[in-house]
C-alpha cells in the first residue's frame, strides 16, 4: 500500500464546512437562491451554434489545434477595445474562466506567509484561489460605499510583510451585492498608489447594472498598479470558460508563463467562437436583455422580502445590479442553523460565513436573484420566512 | 509608480533560453519538426460540427452552465471503461488539458524543496508545470528500455527527503519516442512499491501505435501508488483542451478541491462535444487512420535520415508510435548552437537541452514527423544535413 504524502498547502485546502452543508441545498425539487449561475433563459444559443458552424467550416484546423498562450488575436483585440481606458491587446491574457486568473495571480504574487488583503466579505472562489499559495489573507472593513481606507492603511504591513495586493470587487460584488461609490474608488486608488499596494480589480458582473452604469474602474485610474480581470461568463454563458485579465508590463510576462505552465492555452475554438458571436456588437444588442431580466427579477425578490419578512427583524440591501442580494437576520440567529430547516421548507441560500477570511457575521446570508423565476422568488422567500418564523418560535 | 514584488516562485518561472531560442524557429516558410503539434489533417472537423449542432439543440442551456467540478459524468464514464484496469468513474477528474493534470498534481504533492525524479530527458512542459511549487527536481538515468530502476532507489532519498513521486512517460516519450518494455515496467512498479514511491504515469501517446499496442500501463499494475494522466488532444484534437486524470481515493478530493480553485471546471460545452463524437466507438474507427498517417511520416522521416545523414556520425532511434524522434549529432557539436544555421537552412527542431532538468546531452535533439508531409520531410532532413556539413566543415 504506498502512502502519499501531501504537500502541506493541501491540509489547508480542506472541503469547508460550508461545501459540506451547501451539499444539502441540491435536494432535487428545491427553490435554491444559492448558486451564483446565470439565468439559461440568457445564454444565447443560437448564435453559438451559428458561429460554431462557421469557426468549424472557415477555420477548423486552425480552432482544433494548439495555440498561443496568450490568447486568440482577435479576441485579446476586442477586450482591449471594449474597456474604458487605454489597453494595449499585448497587456490581454485570455483565462480559462477569470477564476484562472485568480490562480495566476496568486502563483506570481503570492508566497507562503505573504500578507494579502481582501474586502470583508469577499468572493469564495478568490479565497479558494489564493489559499493553495498559502498566503495570511487579512480582511479590510467594508461598508456600502465599499473598502474602508483607513482599516486598509492600519492593516497594510510593512517592509518585507507590507501586503502584496489587495483583492476588490468594486461592482455589485459577490457575495454582497455592494458597488463602490465614485468617492470612494477615487480615495482607494490614490491611497494605494501612496502605499505602493497593487490592486486586483475582479470585475465579473460590471456589465449587468440595472438603471445607471458603474463609475469607472479602479485600473482605468491608474493602469500601471492594477491587474483587471473579466469574464464572458455573465454576459455570454459560463459554460465556456472564458475570461480575461488586464496587467501592466512589469507582470505580464510572468503571469503569461504561469498560464502556460497551468494549462498550456484557453481552448482555441471557445475563443474563436465567442470572437466570432462578439464581432458585431452583439453584446450591445443582448447584454440590455440580460439588465432588464435580473433588474425585474431583483425587484421581484426585494418585493417578495418586504412582504414575506413584514415585520420581522430582517435586512437586506437594494443592489443597482449584479446578481445578488445580502440578509441579515435577526439578532441572535444563525444562519448555516437556519440553513437545514430552510432547505426543509423548499428554498435553498448560501450562508454568508462562507465568504469571510475570519470574523464572520453569523446573521448574513446571500440570496441570489438571477436563477430561479419570479414565480419561484415568491414562493420560496415565503418559505424562507416561514423557517425564520419557525427557528424564532422554536 | 507601483512596484509589484512577486513571489520567488516567480523568479524561477524565468524565460528560458531555449523558449527564447524557439522563437527563431517561427520564421515564416520553414519547415517545422519542432513544434509538438498532431497533424490537422487527423482532426474530425465534420464529426466536431455535428456533435456541436447537436449539444447546443439537445442540452444547450447545460452545456453553456457553471457544471461540477469532476467534470461531465458521461465522459467520465467513458473514460473509466476505456482504461485497461477496473476504473471506477468516481475516480476520473477531467482537466483543462493534461497539462492542467500536472499543475494539479504539483499543488497537491509538491512543497517547496520536495525532492521528485523524472526521467531524463522529460517532457518540458511537466518541468514548467512542477516549477512554480518549487521543488527540488531530480533527474533519473534512462535507457532505451526506460527508467534505470537502480539509480531510480540510489536517488530516492529518506525521510522527510524522500521523493513525492516518479514522473514518467512510458509510452513513445516526449522527447525521446522511447518506450518502456515490459520487463522494466513491472520492476519499476514492484521497485516503486518497495520504496513506497508513487508514480505519475502521463500517457498522452499510447494510443499512437504503429504495429503492436504497447504493454499495459504501470497503474494498472498498482492502481492505489498511481496517479494516471490522459488526454484526448493526440486522438481528437488538442485546440478543444480536454484531458483526464485518474487517482487513487487518498488523493483525488484533493486533487478536486485544487482543480475548483484553479478553474472550476473544464468547459462542459467541450466535455459534451466530445463525449458525443466518441459515444459510437467512433475511437476505434479513427484512431487507426492516424497511427497509419503518422507510421508512414515516420517511415518518410527515418528513410530520409538514412539517406542525408550518410557518412555523418549520426544517431537516431526507430520509434514504435507516438509523434517524436530523437538525434545525436556528431561528437563535439551542439545542437543548440545548429539551430539558428538550420532555420537559416529552412529547417527547424527542438535542441535536447530543452528536455533536461540538468546535466543536459548538447548533442540532442527532438524531431517530430507529424506535422510537416512527407514533401516536406524530405526537403528538411537535406536542409538538416547541410546544415550539419557545414558546422562541421567551418
Amino acid at each position: 500500500m504506498t502512502t502519499w504524502t501531501l504537500a502541506r498547502r493541501a491540509q489547508k485546502m480542506n472541503p469547508s464546512v460550508i461545501r459540506e452543508i451547501l451539499k444539502i441545498t441540491e435536494k432535487p425539487g428545491i427553490i435554491s437562491f444559492a448558486g451564483g449561475l446565470p439565468s439559461p433563459k440568457t445564454f444565447p444559443i443560437a448564435e453559438f451554434a451559428a458561429a460554431s458552424e462557421r469557426v468549424l467550416r472557415e477555420d477548423g484546423q486552425a480552432a482544433l489545434q494548439y495555440a498561443s498562450s496568450e490568447g486568440f488575436a482577435p479576441l485579446r483585440e476586442h477586450v482591449a477595445a471594449s474597456l474604458p481606458w487605454n489597453v494595449d491587446p499585448n497587456q490581454v491574457l485570455i483565462t480559462t474562466g477569470s477564476q484562472q486568473g485568480l490562480d495566476l495571480v496568486a502563483k506570481v504574487l503570492v508566497d507562503e506567509g505573504s500578507r494579502i488583503m481582501v474586502e470583508t466579505p469577499t468572493y469564495l472562489g478568490a479565497l479558494q484561489a489564493f489559499t493553495p499559495m498559502e498566503p495570511t489573507v487579512v480582511s479590510v472593513a467594508s461598508d456600502e460605499q465599499g473598502v474602508d481606507i483607513d482599516d486598509l492603511q492600519a492593516k497594510m504591513g510593512e517592509g518585507a510583510d507590507a501586503a502584496r495586493f489587495l483583492y476588490v470587487l468594486p461592482n455589485f460584488q459577490n457575495p454582497t451585492g455592494r458597488s463602490m461609490s465614485e468617492a470612494r474608488r477615487a480615495a482607494l486608488v490614490e491611497r494605494a498608489a501612496a502605499l505602493n499596494l497593487p490592486l486586483i480589480e475582479d470585475n465579473p458582473y460590471g456589465d449587468l447594472w440595472f438603471d445607471a452604469p458603474p463609475p469607472a474602474p479602479l485600473t482605468a485610474r491608474n493602469p500601471e498598479g492594477c491587474i483587471y480581470l473579466g469574464s464572458f461568463s455573465k454576459v455570454l454563458a459560463p459554460g465556456l470558460r472564458l475570461g480575461y485579465l488586464v496587467a501592466p508590463a512589469s507582470v505580464y510576462p510572468k503571469l503569461l508563463q504561469a498560464k502556460q505552465a497551468a494549462d498550456l492555452h484557453t481552448p482555441g475554438y471557445n475563443q474563436r467562437m465567442v470572437a466570432e458571436v462578439i464581432k458585431d456588437g452583439f453584446l450591445d444588442r443582448h447584454v440590455p436583455t440580460i439588465r432588464a431580466l435580473y433588474k425585474s427579477q431583483c425587484e421581484a425578490m426585494l418585493a417578495a422580502l418586504e412582504k414575506e419578512m413584514a415585520g420581522l427583524d430582517v435586512q437586506w440591501n437594494r443592489p443597482d445590479g449584479g446578481m445578488f442580494l445580502w440578509v441579515r437576520l435577526p439578532e441572535g440567529m444563525s444562519a448555516i442553523e437556519l440553513l437545514p430547516k430552510a432547505v426543509e421548507a423548499g428554498v435553498a441560500f448560501v450562508p454568508g460565513a462562507a465568504f469571510y477570511a475570519d470574523g464572520a457575521d453569523p446573521r448574513t446570508l446571500r440570496l441570489s436573484f438571477v436563477t430561479a423565476s419570479v414565480e419561484q422568488i415568491g414562493i420560496g422567500m415565503a418559505a424562507l420566512a416561514k423557517a425564520i418564523r419557525a427557528t424564532l418560535g422554536g
